[in-house]
């Protein structure tokens, strides 16, 4: 590094973070197996940019009123520079992964449909920063683009199935349902067109209960411009009080209480109905267990993007942690690209950062300041060729082996460093060793040191590794 | 998606791309390759954020003179907004992923020395786009911290030969340097203070051959500020000369040369030659073959950086697509941040981007359109459920297995998808096959298609994959 004026403090930017290695390789592992779940479904990677044009972003919107970051390009850091700089190719930092594969979509309408992507990428909002809420993360979704199959949804469900097992978590349960029966609901007291108000406020259920819910339906416009009143008669409340009350972990019984519900309309209803009941039986078919899934009609997912089933996973020893992985189906992805495109598209994102707390939290990951199996120690400068042969032969069998290379060559130093990183073994390579054509290894965890051969040396590594 | 009111064009900024499955896939192996080898020596994981504080990327320099990004935080997109926003943030995009890594080495003194962490990351430079230069793009660094071994440095070259090896590349040649020969030859001439204009000439000398370095070399002063002038004489640039004159693909011969050119000099120079001596000689023992590396007096990698061994691999089949893999070692990486810390480092970057060209080109990494095995058509709505537990049966062994979801529910339509995307075997279920117990299974690629039980096209999906 070049030579420099004043001493810079080594801080990060407020709402950002380092991840060590011992986060990074927790990171690293439920990455790695998420998309080895993913890819066993037929999905492929997908890059895109972390920036984009502005307009992409926002898709136009007048009233998009994100929190985001732009960026532009300055040369030196000169004030000036930056406040002359040219802001007019609209650089700005993506804040999701949808629409960046929207745009995919739309750019290259040769790609064969379905499109099954997955993408792992890092996202930016400039939300203000607090506890535990950071203004980058990770996100790592998955997505079906072009197939408005039920089995596509029915897919989503089993691959949040396979990665909360594959990551050997035991107490997850995914909750579904679908915004058909949302919408049949607004349709059986007649508020399709203020069906967004009539969520807002069975959303608040667990907050004013449901005496609370009842009156929210049931007020009166304040004056004429007050258009979020519901008006409902008590009639029409008591039907969503009705609904809300229906909640069972048997989703037979939910099914059979949403039968009779709907009985009498002919709105979204019953196709809900239909696409809770085919989930469920195909659920079951696949024998995934009852204990992981339930209907939950709760379950809503934002309003203005889903048109279908939409799903959520919850850690049952940390559900105070919210969502883990969740999703829905959608439509329109491309119409801000391709007017009335209207395709059809499924997914789910997993949230990684939450995930990771929540792994923690649980003990379900340990914690590792090292994933090197064998630490070779230099004995003595004389023999260091001896030390770097032997890692490499270790390594040439899969082992993964450090050559200690610190500043201090005591071997009192060379021991501190494997505990320091909690490496299991160290080999040391003397005079003694090497005159007998043997190598002393170190069992750090057992304290127990013998003196085999390079070959024995070797197997008890693999056979420790193996059954690691 | 909520409503739009006109339609965006589907583009990315200029000089910056998209990565579809076909090369993201390529990616992916390259990353999942190359991260093993540096797991393998003991390298762990790093994650930093995309953003750092500008004065953290510029180290305070009022000469900083790099093309970067710099970004700030809107709300809305209304053009009053931009204008308006704070600047005091300094959020300023990352060019490379050392200047991070010499922040988190500075704030956080506890980590254990040797600190060895690789990372893989997004950087961006804004630099003018052209054909092949993006503005973003991938950087795979490792580095060791904290260790002034030639051991490391050694390691550092192991490495590059692991990960060239484990991509299945057969010719490539690792070429390596010292800085201390190169300021060990402007010493010789009494040039010290002005080797990097010793070093800008006899970097032109494939261009402007012997006698315009000779030339060069002897220049004197235009007036009294012309400071880059050497103002050599004949003797002196004939040293040069013959210094630049030493080459050979055995190194033994380049160290005999060195070891009489630096014969009655005190300076680095013979430093030099004995670490370079070191290195061959730990090359030779590590059975690393010749044929992939070369002493080359004339890898330099920048001048202000390194301060001893430069390495730089090229694959032999695509030498002029430049180095794909290449380092050094530096010092003082944290000096900005702790003055006078003159901490000691080795590592190198793989050129990811360039590395898929030059695979790609070369025919080296076959190029994927599915990493599906098998896709499991639907015959008849009457039988998906068996279609999807076959699938499930499958993915439950290890087999990456596609259900087909598509919109066209025709046989032909299914085939086609399978042709499309390459999937390698297409498997049928319908009444006659589910009555029999039986599955019919197609490979596409011998276009024969056979009947057989489940158990049997599991084992042949297992051997396939195995074989490929």
């Amino acid at each position: 590094m070049s030579e420099t004026r004043k001493t810079i403090k080594p801080e990060v930017l407020g709402g950002f973070r380092d991840m060590l290695p011992k986060e990074a390789i927790v990171l690293q592992r439920i990455v790695d197996t998420v998309r080895k779940v993913y890819e066993s479904f037929g999905f492929l990677p997908l890059e895109t940019p972390g920036m984009e044009r502005l307009e992409v972003l926002t898709g136009g919107e007048t009233d998009f009123n994100k929190s985001i970051f732009v960026a532009k390009i300055v040369r030196g850091v000169e004030d000036k520079d930056v406040a002359d700089a040219d802001w007019s190719d609209d650089f700005a930092l993506r804040f999701d992964l949808t629409v960046p594969l929207a745009r995919v979509i739309a750019a290259y309408p040769d790609l064969a449909k379905p499109f099954k992507r997955y993408q792992l990428g890092k996202v930016w909002r400039g939300e203000r920063s607090q506890a535990g809420r950071y203004r980058e993360f990770y996100q790592l979704d998955f997505d079906t683009i072009g197939s408005s199959s039920l089995n596509a949804d029915i897919e989503t469900i089993q691959i949040m199935y396979g990665c909360l097992s594959a990551l050997g978590i035991n107490n997850f349960t995914i909750k579904f349902n679908t915004r058909k029966v949302l919408n049949g609901l607004a349709q059986v007291v007649n508020r399709e067109e203020k069906a967004k108000e009539v969520f807002r406020i069975i959303d608040k259920l667990d907050k004013i209960g449901p005496d609370g819910v009842k009156r929210e339906l049931m007020r009166e416009p304040d004056n004429q411009y007050d258009e979020s009143a519901l008006n409902m008669s008590e009639a029409e409340a008591d039907k969503i009080l009705r609904f809300l009350s229906i909640k069972s972990d048997d989703p037979e019984i939910i099914l059979s209480q949403l039968d009779e519900f709907f009985s009498d309309s002919v709105g979204d209803g019953q196709v809900g109905v239909t696409e809770l009941r085919g989930i469920a039986l195909a659920l079951d078919r696949l024998e995934i267990p009852r204990r992981h899934w339930k209907i939950d009609l709760s379950v809503a997912r934002g309003l203005d993007y889903y048109c279908g089933p939409v799903f959520e996973a919850v850690l049952d020893d940390a559900s105070e942690l919210g969502s883990v992985l969740g999703g829905g189906r959608f439509d329109g992805l491309t119409n801000r690209f391709i007017a009335d495109s209207n395709i059809a598209g499924v997914g789910a994102s997993v949230g990684v950062d939450r995930l990771i707390v929540a792994m923690q939290k649980l003990g379900l990951i340990e914690a590792k300041d090292s994933l090197t199996d064998v630490l070779v120690t230099i004995f003595d400068v004389k023999f260091e060729n001896e030390s770097m042969q032997m890692a490499a032969y270790f390594r040439k069998a899969g082992i993964r082996t450090e050559l200690y290379l610190g500043e201090d060559r005591t071997l009192r130093a060379q021991f501190a460093y494997a505990t320091k990183k909690g490496i299991p073994f160290v080999v040391i390579l003397g005079e003694e060793e090497i005159n007998a054509g043997k190598v002393a290894i170190k069992d750090m965890a057992a304290r127990k040191q013998e003196v085999l051969t390079k070959e024995e040396v070797l197997a008890k590594l693999v056979s420790s590794k193996a059954s690691a």
